[in-house]
């Protein structure tokens, strides 16, 4: 076997070196030994792991500026991580999600679970939008794009560079066309039936959001007649999908104004312009007005922002979680559906279904828990990880 | 307001009367005031439950033969339950699954959660089976077919009565035509493009079931080309739904001949016979002498019976469910697929999870979890008992 062209990092002999052994993808500052030659390490370099008595476990991408020290790439001490090797992992990638979906349009690499630490890639056709949240994937950039066109095809490659995690790993933000044209405007994306504009270069994080893709289309098999309201509606990704499923009529609200541009943009292109409206303002003042309204709907949906993004966000979050139930539950009619969503990592199944349970109650509804879903299977999890899976989704019926 | 017909039951001062006001479904024997009246009550019969200080909280099912002493019919304690109200009760739940499903072939009634504690109605087109699993539910059967009759347009109505449930209410066993004409032999029933042949009088529970639709759905979207192994398969459940969905081949393997000749019936009806095997035989020892064999497939499915059906039995479950993830993960071929289900009520999503992932590393097998799926939406809960929500399928890639 050739020697490995990198460096060593050892864990402290305190370390639990089965942890990585049984799968965990990650070491903490604190669990290596950080000497004068380990400090000097550029942030995104490779090393091969030891444990504290020499045996090796992996080659693992360092960064010493982030609290997560070592990322696991490869089990293999001897493996070489270059293109040919990015190629490899972009390939098992693709091949799942090209079993679940007729047309390429999905998250094709959801980070850890698919073996690209930090790195998200979504693809839209014909254009791949990278997010390289970790230094490594940043270092390896011009490879990474050049084995994505290699695998899949596409034409375009858009780095998508933002977000808290890129803050965490000390890397710096903006977007760039790394290679072909990004397009100009906004692309329509079709999933469920319906039509959504996405706006790959200015829109927020990558323009639309995959993972909820399955709720989406459990909303639609009950929204057949029914009026429907779709809070914190981004580009109308409940709305939207209710009217291909057959709505009546679809009321989005956001507070984002190029947002729902896009959504009336996308009712439109469905040719469902007439039954979709919008309404700009903060949520909560627009649940609260629509009560005082007296208005009612037969399906209600609510997918907010990340209340509860860390652990000590997290008794805030359950509260506003809870605030939207109370708010929203009021809105549905007797008999009607409510959907009620989190993406945050802190608040677990349990945790947010009491959130909303104990705000429908304080509306005083009764409900049936009829359905919970998670983010798509494009978005797949290390079992190892499977608590923080961040999205979760309940329709609920009053 | 006319007095309520039914005699009273009173809450001990120290029983939490809050749980039952904030949406509990259950009082036990130990919640309530047993005096010699209340001990004469026969089981099944209605009374108003009252709190200690006489104030009302609804009409209640009693048994005082059951440590649930108590069910919780209706928060009206004004309300009478009569064939009017129990059509009622069934013209709500039929209005979910008629929204859900395009033909009449669902779980219509699944106990509290709709309304109708104990009692669990499965239809399949013009027949209704009933478990009539509350005593209470068992004599007023005659007002609750004739309700269903009048609220589905039901042909037939049979009464299965087996099960664990009726012996805890202290109900007897035994199948029943309570109206109409019984299907003779086994009655096909589509699914996701699958055929099922179910054996409405004979079989096991009531002949098929309705619970895994959603998660045979999703098996069915990874199984295009693939080799299929359903282990525990019952008639079929997981193994036709994949040759539905474009497998190339799927092999059958329970206990249970009868089950296997109505999977090899369905596959038969659909044209798909000489792509289906079976296999009798223990399931553990199949998977076993299928290792010896070298045999491997690309998406492996295990749908045992509850190893968990109580606490008691919670660890040696989790070491069974274990067993199965080792056992079955060798089988499944390189970026192969492994679905694992648990319909243990006892074994949370948390612990059933981590028996699975620790065979599948026992196996050697390192994994990403790409979907976990519960009960269909036909199978409603009581939010306050979702944490008991039975069924558990995940799906992990190999």
């Amino acid at each position: 076997m050739q020697p490995s062209p990198y460096p060593l990092v050892r864990l402290k002999p305190k370390a639990d070196a089965r942890k990585i052994r049984h799968g965990s993808p990650w070491v903490f500052a604190s669990e290596v030994v950080t000497d004068r030659r380990t400090k000097k390490l550029a942030p995104g370099s490779l090393a091969v792991l030891q444990d504290s008595e020499r045996g090796e476990l992996g080659v693992v991408a360092v960064n010493p500026n982030s609290k997560i020290f070592c990322r696991m790439l490869d089990r293999d001490p001897g493996a070489v991580i270059d293109r040919a090797w990015l190629a490899a992992k972009l390939a098992r990638a693709l091949d799942l999600r090209a079993r679940l979906y007729d047309r390429p349009f999905y998250r094709l690499v959801h980070a850890e679970a698919d073996g690209l630490p930090g790195v998200v890639i979504d693809r839209f056709g014909d254009v791949a939008v990278i997010q390289p949240n970790a230094a490594w994937a940043e270092a390896l950039l011009p490879e990474l794009a050049e084995a994505l066109r290699d695998v899949t095809g596409v034409t375009c490659v858009i780095k998508n560079a933002s977000g808290r995690a890129r803050t965490l790993e000390g890397l710096d933000e903006g977007h760039e066309v790394l290679f072909g044209r990004a397009p100009e405007g906004a692309v329509p994306v079709e999933m469920n039936g319906a039509t959504y504009m996405a706006d790959l270069v200015g829109g927020q994080k990558t323009g639309l959001f995959f993972d909820q893709r399955d709720n989406h289309a459990f909303a639609a098999r009950l929204a057949a007649r029914a009026r429907v309201l779709d809070v914190f509606s981004h580009v109308g990704g409940f709305g939207l999908a209710a009217l291909a499923g057959g709505a009546a009529s679809a009321l989005a609200v956001d507070g984002s104004e190029a947002a729902l541009v896009l959504a009336r943009d996308g009712a439109a292109q469905m040719g469902q312009g007439a039954r979709f409206a919008t309404r700009k303002g903060d949520a909560f003042e627009v649940l609260e007005a629509l009560a005082r309204e007296e208005a009612t709907f037969d399906l209600v949906i609510c997918d907010p922002p990340a209340f509860a993004p860390s652990k000590q966000a997290l008794e805030a979050g359950l509260r506003a979680y809870e605030r939207v139930a109370r708010l929203a539950a009021p809105l549905v009619a007797d008999g009607g559906y409510l959907g009620l969503c989190s993406c945050s990592h802190a608040a677990d199944l349990a945790r947010f279904r009491g959130a909303c349970i104990r705000g429908i109650g304080r509306a005083g509804r009764a409900a049936q828990l009829i359905h919970t879903g998670f983010a798509g299977p494009d978005h797949p999890l290390l079992p190892q990880l499977a608590e923080s899976g961040y999205l979760k989704a309940l329709f609920f019926r009053l």
